[in-house]
């Protein structure tokens, strides 16, 4: 049996990477998953937040909204509510802390790399499209910085994407799930890792529900798998292959 | 002397306006005016603010922002101050008085259209495009609506739009300001007109300066040659020139 | 046909300045045009905001409101609401803008003038009765600091006032309307003009109506013979004509 | 020893209360305690807050403002903290409960009687001010309702005015502090009467210090002296004597 | 007659402070008044609001909340809200006002002491009763940096309390009133007390009623009795007698 | 080599629950993890967020909170900022969710089950020991229900605790982590599970980290361990063995 899209339980739905989207920012793409479509910015400002001054250490902080028709009916928008819901404030966390783990902080020096990703079509899966395009933004971002020399080299320590699975109503484990797939399923799981397969974010909740361990681990190996391809659309996108290798000493 | 881009002094920026661009909103469009790119969407509900419960008219509320990198530096987000700034009031309030000028809100009936403008690159003009580009999305949302027999008739009176004009530093009258040229302007003024050459809004406002009543008629002739050209443009997006004739009792 | 208040049609209200109102502001007036009382206090502070720190130049903002039983129907207040409505910014901004035009700024210095407009009593044109009030009490608060030789010249360049215009719904082109007029006009237009006639702030509304160039010549041609009476009021409370003469390169 | 004003240590400064200040509130005074002013104006609204609806009772809500340059020093709004201090709250739950203590609320029905009473000049004792001309716009407004037939008689069931008293470095117990000798004193006291020398309220504070029971009772007995004296001012300002008589069922 | 719990009129609840209840705050107790339960803690923190900056004197301040299930019926947090009610306000100053009063802020130089009351179980008198305990915390904190010689001595110059006493409908007073006699009493007070009887805070309030002097005196007579014995209990809890003496200057 | 507190690898602290610790609330307790102390209440109401109404289904709503001197360093009160955390969002929205897992919504019918955690004393583990509470507080309130014929039967589908673990520098895999260790670990992991050891919840999280999917294993046996601990601390403080019996349809 077919999923409501007509994809396999395995296959991630089409992906491109649009660079350069915008003309101000340091880096930007708009990232297109399906129908879900986010303009991730990357802006690096010469200043830390006041907890890491004179550390010698930089900071990303990411911050994620929606513009109002991004969805089906219309949200209203936080500015007008004129504060941020407990969903975005999560996102925005989870968009940080992970692009956090594959940068040099050290290497960054005492900068600030505001992430911007602005949802403009929703089909389910804009956290995990923020975070996979964002990334090619900063990378982009702080390629431009060593380029005119104001970082000696690129603070990059691995690749990084996230993805989406699920479990639907017959058990079966789904990648990258659309928005229909999403409101029905009864787990939700979204993850990020990086290129070596290494977990940097797990979170998986099952509403109403519960889940067992063999099918935490049927996700992660569909996780595993959308990752990598996922990798691929982001080094088609920087148009090169980032040098790094494989961390040795993270076995137990 | 030719403007810092090349432009004549009564030449508009490059013009173009993407119908259909998001999937979600009952009307969308991407209009872009040189640099300028704004998502303007239209939504329609069923059911009007308090003040026109059990009226029988409808009503048009109009929300505008910009993305954080619209702009060469980051701007921070409303949301994230909790806050509207005064200046995205005043447009918001433009937008939505402007547009309710060309709508017959009895026809419309007790509705509210939503109407969005996102901006996401700035270089000037941003008000003005948001209004053009909303008028082609809200019309394209009410033909909908009249597709599918939820209105009798189209409840647009008039063409609509909108367009910036300056004097600069020699005095001369610019049409269509780029971000520079604004940033430098003695006088800033912003004019939105119906097809029939009538003046819906006029805001001209010489900040630390001022202006001679030549210097506004100089002014105003150039927002109608700018206006001309854009319903065009906007005739062209809608794929068809609306039925309206001049209304022959607006003369003094 | 005379109007609802037996005026005119280029007829102003009558027009009084109470200078000095209160003992603790370096300058203050109590404008009442006809029924529209408005408190209007000029403080001035020796810092300036961020943005001009070190820049030898001063600043001007101004702040609006209204006491609850102002109008007919009570108001909430903003300070309960927690935060100020669009149209009280739009006016604030109007505000501060329109003085800043006939400020040299420079010679002011880096001082922040305070202008505090609180409308006791509103029957239309709250926002212009705050121009031209706030002018006196900013030139008089100013006058004192050039006494006390904390400024060496006054930075007045000009005479400043504003007046409001409109088209009622027999097209006639009405001086000053009163809140009945106001509220019933097809067109609502405020003019802030210095003594020699040129115009600062132009701001027309058609609020679902619009109005043609031959119309807005009219409402001009009011504007400024209200105007002219203003300023002979102002200089009368001011007790002496202000030495400003005519800028020359100003035409076109 | 005089006092700073020249004053007795029982003397009140000039009182004056002038009605109808305004023209929309159903009542409305401008009162005068030195050069302390205050508007106090009182509104009737067809409606009671959520806890009293089907109750038959009817409430009163106190809202106290100070304009920015009420004060030798600019204030800044509360609207525009976008959130009152606790001064504020205090001297509004003060003067609302106050006021409730002479009103009949069933009498009243069920309605809200708002009072607001905003400062434009301040020199110590502006909540007593408030407390004493509020109750005055208060009964107008009643009043005018009783006319009206709307209500059927006047729910009010005694005279209230308030007063302050304090104890200066000198521990002499004084009337009526101007802001100068209110900045001073080492005691605090704010005392709500009715006609017949009851305590509605009293709260006295020793900021740093303390005091005994023979110095409360000194600062009663010059209260005492002062409000008889208010009440007279409240009488003329009304017109008339009002008939009620001492409740006799009050001693211990 | 007896009052509903038996007790006398002149009659405290049982009172008990538990010292040192939780293990972080540099002061802490749970105070237990019948079934009103709070834990009050003082918290030193090395400098001052602005207003104190290099004048060498600190400051005390202090926060008040209820848990939402203190009370029969859940509240909504004032975290949740947004904003502090005008209520909890009033009680943060009256506790800071209160503790201040027996501190020599000289002593404790350029220090704030942070009061932090939660009750975590209410039943009438939770201001007294945070009053009461935080007295003890903060001598606790003040104790404890005298040890670690961050201060020379002792700043305390006395013992402080607070009670509660209140009319009920019977004309009777009473002292420290449960949830229940509160909530139908006539007037309601409150009085903070040093060791020598002296007056700190005198708070009395006849909600829709009224009191005479003879009242007030009886309420505080029960005052000084139930302030007597809430000594004891502090001294117990301190495990020793603070060594202050009368001041003999503070006769009238 | 041992942990800093002497403890195993796999070992909890010691954990107790107090039962009916508040008064008011249908459901409380007091829970201790080692250092941490956190009250929980469940508050049922009957109705429900109007996204329910008239579905026949109840809700479970979860607020967090903690004393400002919860921590070692006092922490500001987000009532007093005005405005939650991301943090305290994800905590609630966490608690909420996993509570809301065992729990059948159509038994509760129309009625919102209000958890309230207060952590009073914090040293790592908030959030998992307030899971751990506040299901013991959750199925007293509805208990009480039961027997007081508001419910038909208890709602409960299964047990449910939390519990941390994490890997710490040295690469091992530590249960139950306390502040010390938290804050020094290099992947923090919670995990709210049922009686049969489903997953209800995961997040693991490496703060500039990473982890393998054998570390995931590795710590998931850890949280079995604890988990079987919990549920007979659990099953103690509610003095019955729930009668849930394994749900055999969950395998994959």
């Amino acid at each position: 049996m077919f999923r409501i899209d007509q994809r396999q339980e395995n296959e991630l739905r089409p992906v491109t990477i649009e660079t350069d989207y915008l003309m101000h920012p340091e880096g930007s793409v708009l990232i297109t998953v399906g129908d879900t479509k986010v303009i991730c910015t990357a802006s690096i400002e010469d200043r830390v937040p006041p907890f890491l001054r004179n550390s010698g250490k930089g900071w990303i902080a990411a911050e994620y909204s929606m513009l109002p028709r991004a969805t089906a009916k219309r949200n209203i928008r936080e500015a007008a509510k004129g504060k941020l819901t407990g969903r975005t404030m999560e996102i925005q966390r989870l968009i940080g802390r992970s692009l956090r783990s594959v940068v040099d902080l050290s290497v960054l020096g005492e900068r600030t790399i505001w992430i911007d990703c602005d949802v403009i079509q929703a089909d389910g899966g804009t956290r995990t499209a923020s975070i996979t395009g964002a990334y090619v933004a900063m990378v982009m971002a702080l390629q431009g910085h060593v380029k005119k020399k104001k970082i000696k080299s690129l603070p990059i320590t691995n690749y990084l994407c996230a993805v989406s699975i699920g479990i639907d109503k017959e058990e079966r484990a789904l990648l990258d799930l659309c928005y229909e797939e999403d409101a029905a399923a009864l787990v939700d799981m979204n993850v990020v890792m990086t290129g070596d397969r290494e977990l940097v974010e797990l979170q998986g909740t099952g509403e109403e529900s519960t889940y067992s361990r063999a099918q935490l681990n049927a996700m992660l190996d569909l996780a595993e798998k959308g990752a990598d391809e996922l990798f691929l659309v982001q080094a088609e996108a920087l148009k090169e292959i980032l040098p790094f290798k494989k961390d040795e000493t993270k076995e137990v």
